[in-house]
């Protein structure tokens, strides 16, 4: 057979024990959070229904979903990888008119997008997505917690001192309204409003100025939105200033209730205010968003786009059930976390294998005994090895040291001569110490050596954990 | 818009948070295992170039690998979903050529078979693999390893005691050629063999004379199979009975000594014998497998189906890299465990929530402290959440019962009277018993009554866990 080439699809990309060790730490830390705020694990399949995905997410967002070459008699049969997984949780809920409100999940998975890949941003074309979303409960605590959730997370992972300290951009769907309405355009072109005010990052002020004038928003309009973008000041000073320059209508007056709630409460809830900002420019390029919208960035790292985003979705879930149910949520990109952390030096790669201690018998004769050895170390939590081939004394050890496997245990004649009570020669490689000792004591110290380095009680991993 | 119907793609399904907190559970006492046993995580994407994929498992599977309708100008750039973890694996090794040898990593994706579904089996379009492979190490202690991790797996998650007790089956493709040539076939017929031999679960023994007289074997060359099929006693016994039935030639003597090795390991290693079982019928479709072949079976429930199964595939990767690798490793089906698991009833699949206390404020007034109080208590790990509304103090303990939330935590007017000293009124849903305590008491209580329900270190999620 032909030599096929082990390539791979652009836009995707493998995960090696390298990047995986400290990924799985990154997920286990996102997880524990969620949990903490009461949200409870869900999962759904990547293969859904084209026709529950589309038109959801908005026209260009549309033509970004894979669908399968799946044959089918029917055309609405046809099936698509999901794109996100908010519409998702939306079919999930619908589909389950009997579940108590509300209902809080979390959900990490992958998600595809047939997008052109940035991949230094950590932008796929499949990637992994974190959700929270809180289901039946109404403008204001619930969307309150998801924003505090999103402010203790980047502070566990680091996103703290001067030049990486992470911020959560808030808005609000309706003061956007009054935004569009002061630049001269009416509520009816909110969407395409939205659309390419959530453009700014990727084609700078003039290129949104230019999708702006597109739709008919005059220069006089747009240096009017100029001057709501220029305000400074705290959350609430913002807000008191917006109630004043907007135009005084429902919208205006709704949108500035609902956001100085959420700020009250995450006063209470004690998330510190220099991680949140008042962004009237904030917009969020997704259709169905109809409140609060937020959005997380690393201001001194644009380059690193946002961490996380999401908002309130009052309106979807009834296309699927017929009755709308109030839902909030934050999508946070693991990948693009990762590779923030990545760039700003906050993870270290250097570990190849989760191994703490590697086994080495002198030779076949003492291969049975090591085995017993390796079963009772893995028996009291060790994440162990024994090293396959042996009578090449430096094989392991080199082995060890590539690797990053802190600990090697020799058995030999000599260690294994009293059946009864075997020993062996544990070196400590990052020491560089070595001493003959028994099976109980090696595992004790070993342990010893590795607090903090553990998995859910396994003792494995070297120190890259604790930059977390 | 048009209501849509919240449908989902048949043979794929969600996991609510009832099925998914015992399923979260479930995942993370594997990968303890895998850790233990030195495997280190690694994750490839979904999508693969479809040429990478073709041609690997053989003709049947080949039509099971879902395509995605991608356009793209060159045919040989078609992408297509991963029908297995291994052959990823292969991909991944081949252009790693620097990586130090051995090689082991545990993978746990989806992966998807455009299959007939049947659903009470466990068997999905898209469902969950838990591989395990070791590269680069000679057949004998590596494949021990993973037959001995399985054995290890079945215990941890209660298949044990007479009816539930889970038997790991073992053969060796070159045992398969000798019984393959005893049949009265060439080797060269060895492909078709397997696939015909590996349906007996599904068509029975009938079916399976059948598919081999398709291939030539005659009803006295089945009858000799029999007769090997027939043996008894223990793998060491079985293996001799081989050795002077099977003809005399390479393929015997190679396979017995390889299987000779293998449980000699396994005895090493302390895995209990009456969990093994030498399977002389044993092939394993696929037709990458070269080696020694396993498979997980739970005697006394046919219907589960094989839980788990994987052996020794030589020559994959050199079909990516040309220098051929040995290679060995296992598939745990996720999905056919945790069927097997729900029918066997060794799941508890009544908690709905992770959520340990559900704390609720007495009237609007109480908020701001109830708010304080929830950050207090997530701070200590509790999984925690505030009750949406106020007033109306029977919802609360309404949902908090019917979700399974073991602890109401009440902030009303006299508990937070003090606000230098707040307290709240505990009540622990599952005693019945309420008392005013101070936080720090709360938390305690709340802990204490909650060891072992832990998840990372946070407190949440009822009684399911403690049958694992």
């Amino acid at each position: 057979m032909a030599k096929i080439k082990p390539r791979t699809f652009k836009g995707t990309h493998d995960f090696t024990p390298q990047e995986m060790i400290p990924r799985e730490r990154l997920i286990q830390r996102i997880k524990e959070l969620f949990r903490k705020y009461g949200f409870s694990p869900m999962e759904t399949p990547a293969l859904e229904m084209l026709e529950v995905l589309s038109g959801k997410y908005g026209e260009e967002s549309d033509k970004l979903i894979y669908k399968l070459d799946y044959k089918n008699d029917r055309p609405h049969d046809r099936v698509a990888l999901r794109y996100d997984l908010t519409v998702p949780l939306a079919r999930v809920v619908a589909s389950h008119p009997e579940w108590l409100m509300p209902f809080k999940r979390y959900q990490i998975q992958p998600v595809w997008r047939a997008d052109q890949p940035q991949l230094r941003q950590g932008r796929f074309r499949e990637f992994y997505q974190c959700d929270v979303d809180t289901i039946g409960a109404e403008e204001g605590l619930a969307d309150a917690e998801i924003i505090a959730l999103t402010v203790d997370l980047v502070n566990i992972l680091g996103f703290t001192g001067e030049s990486r300290q992470a911020v959560v951009l808030v808005n609000h769907r309706r003061l956007l309204e009054s935004l569009c309405e002061f630049a001269g355009r009416p509520v009816s072109d909110l969407m395409v409003f939205c659309r390419a005010l959530d453009k700014l990052d990727k084609i700078g002020i003039d290129g949104v100025r230019e999708e702006l004038a597109l739709i008919g928003v005059t220069s006089d309009g747009f240096a009017r939105m100029n001057k709501v973008f220029a305000l400074e000041g705290t959350a609430l000073e913002k807000l008191d200033a917006l109630k004043r320059i907007l135009p005084q209508n429902q919208a205006t007056h709704e949108g500035i209730q609902a956001l100085q709630n959420i700020f009250t409460i995450l006063d209470a809830l004690k998330t510190p205010s220099e991680r949140l900002r008042l962004e009237p420019r904030l917009a969020r390029g997704l259709d169905y968003y109809t409140g609060t919208v937020f959005e997380t960035i690393v201001p001194q790292q644009p380059h690193l786009g946002s961490l996380a985003g999401g908002g309130r979705y009052d309106k979807l879930i009834g296309l699927y059930c017929g009755r709308d149910l109030p839902a909030t949520g934050t999508t946070i990109g693991l990948d693009r976390i990762f590779a923030a952390m990545e760039q700003l030096n906050m993870i270290d790669m250097s570990t190849f294998t989760v191994t703490t201690v590697l086994l080495s018998a002198y030779s076949d004769e003492e291969i049975p005994a090591a085995l017993k050895i390796l079963t009772a170390m893995r028996d009291h939590d060790l994440a162990a090895e024994l090293f396959p081939t042996t009578g090449k004394m430096k094989k392991p050890f080199t082995y060890a040291d590539k690797m990053k496997i802190p600990y090697v245990a020799v058995v030999g004649p000599d260690e294994v001569a009293d059946a009864n009570n075997p020993k062996v020669a544990l070196k400590d490689l990052r020491q560089g110490t070595q001493e003959v000792i028994e099976i109980a004591e090696a595992i004790r110290r070993i342990k010893a050596g590795m607090t903090n380095n553990t998995f859910s009680g396994i003792t494995g991993c070297l120190d890259h954990i604790q930059k977390f």
